[in-house]
C-alpha cells in the first residue's frame, strides 16, 4: 500500500515532522483498554533525532508565523476545524477503540475541540489580545519630553504541547493549547500521548493538510507520538522552545516544570495536573433536595468513568441528619452504578491502588463500592471520614483519579472552613445552597476564591463551557501557575509578552502599531479605546 | 529624645511591622560612598522573627484590601504620593548621603515616584485591570444549556518586594514593584536595601501614615531592613507570600528563583537583572552624526555612573572609517568624564573587577578610561573587540556593572544580525539609524524583538518613561520573566489571577460582577465592552 493511493483516514504509526513522515527504530501499540487486546498498526516512537528537527523547524517557521495578519492566522485555524471535521466516523471509531469513551461523548468532544478552534479564529480577528498600545510623544513635556511609545503582545516562541489522556480530541494533538498557542502565533511540537496514538496522528494530519493550505510554513506544526519521558524531557529542554502546555498527572507536570526552570533559560510551563474539587452541601439544600444532590453527584462523578479534570472527589458537608442521608442515596446509586472501562490498563490499576490507600488510612471507611467488572472496568466509590480527621492527615485530601470521592463531615461551619482554608490550590470549588445557606455561604466564596480557579454554584464541575469568561486553572497544585486558564479566550494570553517600540519610523513599525493600522485592530491611543 | 516629640523626619533605625516599630539585637550601618564614612544611626537587622509576624499581618490584612472599592484603593495611593511628597528636602538629602546621587536626580526620582503612584491610581480608578467578564446564560442552547460565567481578576496574595540599590525611591520601598502590588489588592512586605536604610525608614513611615490615614488593615504594608541575604531568603520561602518582585543583581535574582522554584508551592518571581542594552550603531548614523552619538552615548554611559538597568553597555557597529571616528571621539569624551561616586563601595569594587577581566580576556582592548578619583569614583571606560570574538566566547557579552561598556566591530551586516541572534535576553535594544540605513534595519528590528522588551530608535535606553505602553522587562537573564513588565500599567497583571463564578446567586456575587456594577466598572458583556 503507498501513501498515494491509501484511503485518507489511513494510520501509518508515524511521526510528523513539518510536512514529512518520519519513523523511528522503536516502536509502541496502543492497546484497547476495555478489552487490553492491542490496536494495529504499530506506531514509530518519536526520539532525539525527531524533537531537533521539529524544533529546528519551528524555530525556521517563527518570524513568519508570528507576523502573519489575524486574518490569515484565523483562516489557518478555521482550516484546523474543517479538517478535523472531515476525518469524519473514523475518527470516533479510532478514539473509541483507543480509550474506551463511548461514541456520544467523542462525538461531543469533537464538537467541542472544532468550536474552540472557532473561537480562536474570531479571537484572532478581533485583535483584542494584541493589546496596541500607542503613548503619543509630547516634545512639549517639562521637564523632558516624552517619546513615541507604541507596545503590541508577540507570540513567545516555539511552544511544546503534551497530549492528555483523558480527553483524546479536547486536550489532545489540536486541543485548547494547541489552538490558543497557534493562535498567539506561536508554532506547536505536540508530544502525543501514547494510549491513542491513531487518534493522534489522525488529527495531527489534519492540523499539517491545515497548514498546507493556507501555505504557511511546514514547521508551524510537528507531532511527536512516544511513551517514554525521555522524549518529553528532550522537547521541554530543547533550548528553541519557549512555553510547554501540559495536561496529566501531578508528577508528570512537576517533572516537567522542574526541567523547564533547570534550563539555561527558564521557560514557563502550563501545566494543569490534578484537584480534588471541593463540593460543598450546604445544610439548606441537603434540607431541601438530597435525593436529587445524590443523583446529580453520582452522574457527575461517573462521568467519562471519572476521569475529568475537574470530578467531585471531595464533598463537604456538616454533620446532621440530612448529610446522613445524601450519604444513603448517594451510596445506593454508587452499589448500583455500572462500571465504565478506564484511558488505560495503567491507569485502571492506579485508581484501584489508591482508593485501597485511601481505605487504609486511619478513620476512612468505604461508605459503597460499584460492582466490579471486566479487565478495563473501575468500580465507583465514595470513602468516608471527618473533617479532623482530613485536617490531621494531608494525604486525605489526594486525588483519586477515577470514579471515587470522599465524604467529610465537618462537626461545625467553624472547621468547615477551616477545611477549606487548609486545601491546596483546586481547579474548581462548588456549593450547593439553598436561600437559608446564603449567609454561611457569603462567608465561604472568598474563602474559595483564594483556593479556585472557577467557582459554582448548584451545578457540577465537569462540565467547562469554552467561553470568554472561562477559567480552567487555579493555584499551585492544580496547575502549576494560578495567574492563567487553558480553557476559553484567556488562554492566548500564556503565549504571549510584550514589546515596546520606542520612537521608531514608521516603515519600521509592526503593521498592528502603524499609523495607518492596516489589520484595523483596537487601539487604545493616549489612554482611548479607538482613539 | 521620645518619637512623640521628635521631629517628623527622624530617622529611628527600626523595621516597621504594621503599625509597630520594632528593633532587633543585630544592627547595621549605611555608609556614604562618597566618603567612606558611617551614618547615624544604627539600624536594627531584620530576622526571621520580623519576618513572621509581618507575613502573619500582611495575610491577615489580604482579604480586606483584596476587596477594597476602587476610589478607596486609588486614593490611598494618592496619600501615599502625598506623604512621600511631604517627606521634603530632609528625604532628598539623606538619599543624597547614602547613595552619592546628585540633588536633581533624587528629585526627578522623587518626582518619578510620586507620579507612579498617581498613575496606579487613576489605573485603579478606571478599572479595565479587573477584566470583568460575562457572559450571560443560554439556557435554550443545544445540545447544552450554557451557565451564566463571570470573570474577573483578583489580588494573588501577600507580595515581597525587593528594594534595588541603584533607585532608591522609584524602585525601592514606594517604588514601581509597591506600587503595582498594592494597585492589584496585595498586601507587600517590603524587604529594605541596606545601602539606604535611611531613605527606606523614612519612605516607609509615610506608606504606614497613608495605610492609618484611609482607615486600612496595618498589614498592607511593613518595611523590613537588614543587610543578610537569610532574611531576603526566609521571606521568599514565607508560605504566606503569593509573588515577589525585586530589581538587583542575576546572582540575587537567580538565587530567589531557587527559593520560590523550591517551595512547596511555587511563587512567581519577578526579578529585573542585568541588561547589556545592545545599542547598534548603523553606518549611515555614523556618517552622518557621529560627533553627536558619542557626545550622546557618553552621557547616557555616565549618568548616574553608570548605575542603570539599561546603561548601554554594548555598542555595535559595521567596520568602517566612520565606526573608528565613533570610537575616537567617545574615546576623547571618556578619558575627559568626571567620575561619579558609585553607590557604594562593594559595587565599586565589583565595577573595576569586571572592567579588568573584560579587559583581560583575549581579542578586548581598553580604548579609553576616564580619570582616577577618591574612594568612591568609577571612572567610565570604553573596551573595545570583533564581533567574532564575542560569538566565540559568551563572556563577552557580560555586564560590567558601572560606566564602562564594549564597543564591537562586526565585518558585515550578515555577523551584526548574527552577534544579535547569539545574545541573551534584554531590557533594551537600540538602532541608530539614518534614512539609508532603514532596509538594513528592517532586518534587524524582528531579530532585536525576541532579544528586548523595548526597540528604541535614536534615542538612549536610560531613560524609562512610565507610560501604559512601557515595557521595562525582556527575555531571561534580563529579567526572570519575559512575560511581564516592572514600570508602566501593565505591571500590576503580574500581581493578578482569574476567577470565574458560575451561576452564583446575585448576593454572593464579589461588587465588579454583580448585576447591578456598584463600582461602574467597564465590563465585557457577551463579548461587547460596557455591553
Amino acid at each position: 500500500m503507498s501513501k498515494q493511493t491509501a484511503a485518507p483516514g489511513t494510520i501509518w504509526g508515524v511521526g510528523l515532522v513539518g510536512a514529512a513522515d518520519v519513523t523511528a527504530a522503536e516502536t509502541f501499540v496502543a492497546l484497547n483498554p476495555a478489552t487490553g487486546t492491542p490496536l494495529e498498526p504499530a506506531f514509530s516512537a518519536a526520539g532525539a533525532a525527531e524533537v531537533e528537527a521539529a524544533c529546528a523547524l519551528a524555530e525556521a517557521a517563527f518570524p513568519s508565523f508570528s507576523e502573519t495578519a489575524p486574518a490569515l492566522r484565523a483562516t489557518f485555524l478555521e482550516s484546523v476545524a474543517a479538517a478535523v471535521t472531515d476525518l469524519g466516523a473514523p475518527l470516533i471509531a479510532r478514539a473509541m477503540a483507543e480509550t474506551g469513551l463511548p461514541q456520544a461523548r467523542l462525538e461531543g468532544e469533537r464538537a467541542r475541540t472544532v468550536g474552540q478552534l472557532r473561537l480562536f479564529a474570531d479571537l484572532v480577528r478581533a485583535g483584542d489580545w494584541v493589546q496596541a498600545t500607542i503613548d503619543p510623544a509630547l516634545p512639549d513635556r517639562k521637564p523632558l519630553p516624552r517619546p513615541d511609545l507604541r507596545r503590541r503582545h508577540v507570540a513567545l516562541g516555539p511552544v511544546a504541547v503534551f497530549g492528555a489522556s483523558n480527553f483524546p480530541l479536547a486536550f489532545s494533538v489540536a486541543g485548547g493549547d494547541t489552538a490558543s498557542a497557534l493562535a498567539a502565533g506561536c508554532p506547536v511540537v505536540v508530544k502525543g500521548h501514547p494510549a491513542h496514538p491513531g487518534t493522534g496522528e489522525l488529527v495531527a494530519r489534519a492540523v499539517r493538510a491545515a497548514v498546507a493550505a493556507c501555505g504557511l510554513h511546514e514547521g508551524v506544526f510537528s507531532y511527536l507520538p512516544g511513551p517514554s519521558t525521555a522524549l518529553g524531557t528532550a522537547l521541554v529542554a530543547d533550548p528553541r522552545i519557549k512555553a510547554v502546555g501540559f495536561t496529566g498527572s501531578r508528577g508528570g507536570g512537576l517533572a516537567l516544570m522542574r526541567v523547564a526552570a533547570g534550563r539555561a533559560e527558564p521557560i514557563p510551563v502550563y501545566a494543569e495536573m490534578s484537584a480534588v474539587n471541593p463540593v460543598l452541601l450546604l445544610p439548606g439544600a441537603l434540607r431541601a433536595r438530597s435525593a436529587a444532590l445524590a443523583a446529580g453527584f453520582v452522574q457527575s462523578l461517573t462521568l467519562g468513568a471519572g476521569q475529568f479534570c475537574t470530578n467531585p472527589g471531595l464533598l463537604i458537608g456538616i454533620a446532621g441528619p440530612e448529610l446522613d442521608a445524601f450519604a444513603e442515596e448517594a451510596g445506593a446509586l454508587i452499589r448500583a452504578s455500572a462500571p465504565h472501562a478506564m484511558l488505560t490498563a495503567e491507569i485502571r490499576a492506579r485508581f484501584e491502588v489508591a482508593v485501597a490507600a485511601m481505605a487504609d488510612r486511619p478513620g476512612v471507611t468505604v461508605a459503597a463500592r460499584g460492582a466490579a467488572a471486566g479487565p478495563g472496568g473501575a468500580p465507583a466509590a465514595l470513602l468516608r471520614t471527618e473533617a479532623r480527621r482530613v485536617l490531621a492527615d494531608r494525604a486525605l485530601a489526594d486525588e483519586m483519579f477515577g470514579p471515587a470521592a470522599l465524604l467529610v463531615t465537618a462537626a461545625d461551619p467553624a472547621e468547615l472552613a477551616g477545611l477549606i482554608g487548609s486545601l491546596g490550590g483546586q481547579l474548581t470549588a462548588t456549593l450547593h445552597l439553598d436561600r437559608a445557606d446564603e449567609h454561611l455561604a457569603a462567608g465561604l466564596v472568598p474563602l474559595l476564591a483564594r483556593k479556585a480557579g472557577r467557582i459554582l454554584a448548584n451545578g457540577w464541575p465537569t462540565g467547562v463551557e469554552v467561553a470568554p469568561a472561562m477559567v480552567h486553572g487555579g493555584p499551585f497544585p492544580a496547575t502549576s501557575d494560578g495567574r492563567s486558564t487553558s480553557v476559553g479566550t484567556l488562554a492566548i494570553e500564556r503565549f504571549l509578552r510584550p514589546v515596546c517600540y520606542q520612537d521608531l519610523p514608521d516603515a519600521l513599525l509592526p503593521p498592528p502599531l502603524r499609523p495607518d493600522n492596516p489589520w484595523h485592530l483596537p487601539r487604545r491611543i493616549d489612554g482611548t479605546l479607538n482613539g
